[in-house]
């Protein structure tokens, strides 16, 4: 996108100025529908007055353009991709873009219905967060649409999808509590029929591998990304009567399910139990204790994800960067203190 | 709505059975533009197939409906918001209409630019959740497209305003405290520039007169709805010196940020400090203790703002119920034991 087009007057502008609506002047500008003769005059003397060439605009509603980013979600009730969508808008906050977003709430015809309610409206491009349509599908609709896929790789557009690496995130979690001195570490794991959370779990296990710890089945269960998973996986692992002394959650959401549960049974974090999380989503600075968790970097992709999509507008290559996972030590990990009689006793690290 | 549409094949099942996407059959069904003739035939068979009607979608869309209602919201990242929006696309889930959002984060100049868009994108219906638009503006709008108002009550249209008693919702909370026998009672307000915030304080002083007790300035602490001014109101508090055994917070986030506070002192909820917040988002019921607060029923909300808005497009009443808070008693208030010596202990209610 060009600097000059960030900084020029919109149509918006101009309506604020006419005082009239932006599709009266898109009509003006256009000659697409007759308009009030008062309202037309009111426009052109907006234009004049703001210096506005029209040209740039005309043109671009001429090229069909709608000036609409659509953005498809998987929830709507969710902090962690509505913080993305926070993201794009501080994207486009300085273009004459907006948004517009949809949710498909987890069911794929709705995916692909809304995609659909999409294209009709005539966005100029679409951002899809998690998506699961049938690829071929999205590839067609890449055709006709700039498209930016966050959170999944499609084939042939890699250069337009942004994926934050969740094998080195886990990895960088569970290692952490490896070098707090922890062995027995348990893992509530995402949904596994998701990327997202089998890669986590791949990287926990990686991890423990790498410092000679096998992992041990009795210490692993499957949770589904919900606070409730993470209370009934603190069930599980207190009926099978293992022995852990931290854990490492697939989200935050878990982590705090979790939290309830070792508080239900008298369990103090982190002097009792230490735990970490996955995403860092507003709120987890909050928890008591401030949970330690793996930083997804959500606003920077929504932000990178909406100049990939003005730079495809602009026939340009989207340039998506590379992001990373951080590790955020906050207070609900314990160093295991070992002494020479191999009693094991906390302290906050 | 009628019970028939809700039941009818729309144009996207239409679309899935022939192969094409929803703007093909909207084109074939309206001749509108040309179309690819296998894809009109797809489509007339899928028509054929499905016993399609196509005089009422050909209808719907001969009257220039898009089958979309906006909404627009005041921040993208707030699970508050999204909640609501989730209950807006239950209340469309089996209709063929859909819903796209756009956020203003709190920018006035942008909601007006966004209402704008939603109307340039000839949206069928939209749907505000407390905006701050020049109220002759919205009424404008509201008389060209049907408006529906969560939040804010609009002098005229009081039939398309749903806005849930914040009064008495905090007179509740407030209520609910002193008859656990607590009498030395803080509060950290919303932002008191907005009416939630002002009128929650209010429920919350009449109800401090309606026991006898006088609201003390001391007490009080102006806060902005964000978890960092729970925390900041905590320093406040105790920088004053002044003796308090419970608190109501204006909402949920603040008394995360309040219950942090307390962490941060060594003070145990509800053993030493007794807390109640409002709205009941999601994650509230996972607090350590989970928290007792007023619950706003924002699904309930989304819901019939959905049908209120179909409602108007029909040309029908809005029909918007009156909806009500509940006090949720959950873990994080105690009550106060006073015995013949004056002394007071706690106890979990």
């Amino acid at each position: 996108m060009s600097k000059k087009r960030r900084n020029s007057t919109t149509i918006f502008d101009i309506a604020n100025e006419a005082g009239v609506s932006a599709s009266t002047v898109s009509r003006v500008l256009n000659n697409s529908m007759p308009v009030d003769p008062a309202k037309r005059a009111a426009v052109l003397k907006a234009v004049q007055n703001l210096n506005f060439k029209p040209n740039l605009v005309a043109q671009e509603l001429g090229r069909g353009r709608t000036m609409t980013i659509g953005i498809l979600i998987p929830q709507s009730a969710s902090i962690f991709y509505n913080t993305i969508i926070n993201g794009i808008e501080q994207g486009l906050e300085l273009t004459p873009y907006r948004s517009l977003v949809a949710s498909s709430n987890y069911r794929l015809e709705e995916e692909r219905k809304l995609l659909d309610l999409l294209v009709a409206r005539r966005v100029d491009a679409i951002v899809t967060l998690w998506n699961q349509v049938d690829e071929t599908y999205l590839l067609e609709i890449a055709k006709e649409i700039p498209l930016i896929s966050i959170g999944r790789k499609l084939s042939g557009l890699e250069k337009q999808c942004l994926v934050v690496s969740n094998f080195q995130g886990a990895y960088q979690a569970t290692r952490y509590l490896i070098e707090r001195g922890h062995t027995r570490i348990a893992h509530i794991t995402g949904a596994l029929n998701v990327p997202d959370g089998m890669q986590r779990f791949e990287g926990y296990k990686q991890a423990l591998r790498d410092a000679g710890l096998e992992p041990d089945p009795q210490l692993i269960v499957e949770g589904d990304f919900e606070e409730q998973s993470g209370l009934f996986g603190v069930g599980v692992l207190f009926t099978r009567g293992v022995r852990f002394t931290a854990l490492f959650a697939g989200n935050d959401m878990m982590a705090m399910g979790a939290r309830l549960g070792f508080y239900r049974h008298g369990m103090r974090v982190p002097d009792d139990i230490s735990i970490v999380g996955y995403d860092d989503q507003p709120g987890s600075a909050y928890t008591i204790p401030p949970l330690t968790t793996v930083r997804q970097p959500l606003t920077e992709i929504g932000i990178a994800a909406a100049q990939a999509a003005l730079n495809l507008i602009e026939n340009q290559e989207p340039n998506l960067p590379v992001l990373n996972t951080e590790l955020l030590i906050r207070e609900s990990v314990a160093t295991v203190v070992r002494n020479d009689f191999n009693y094991k006793v906390y302290s906050p690290s």
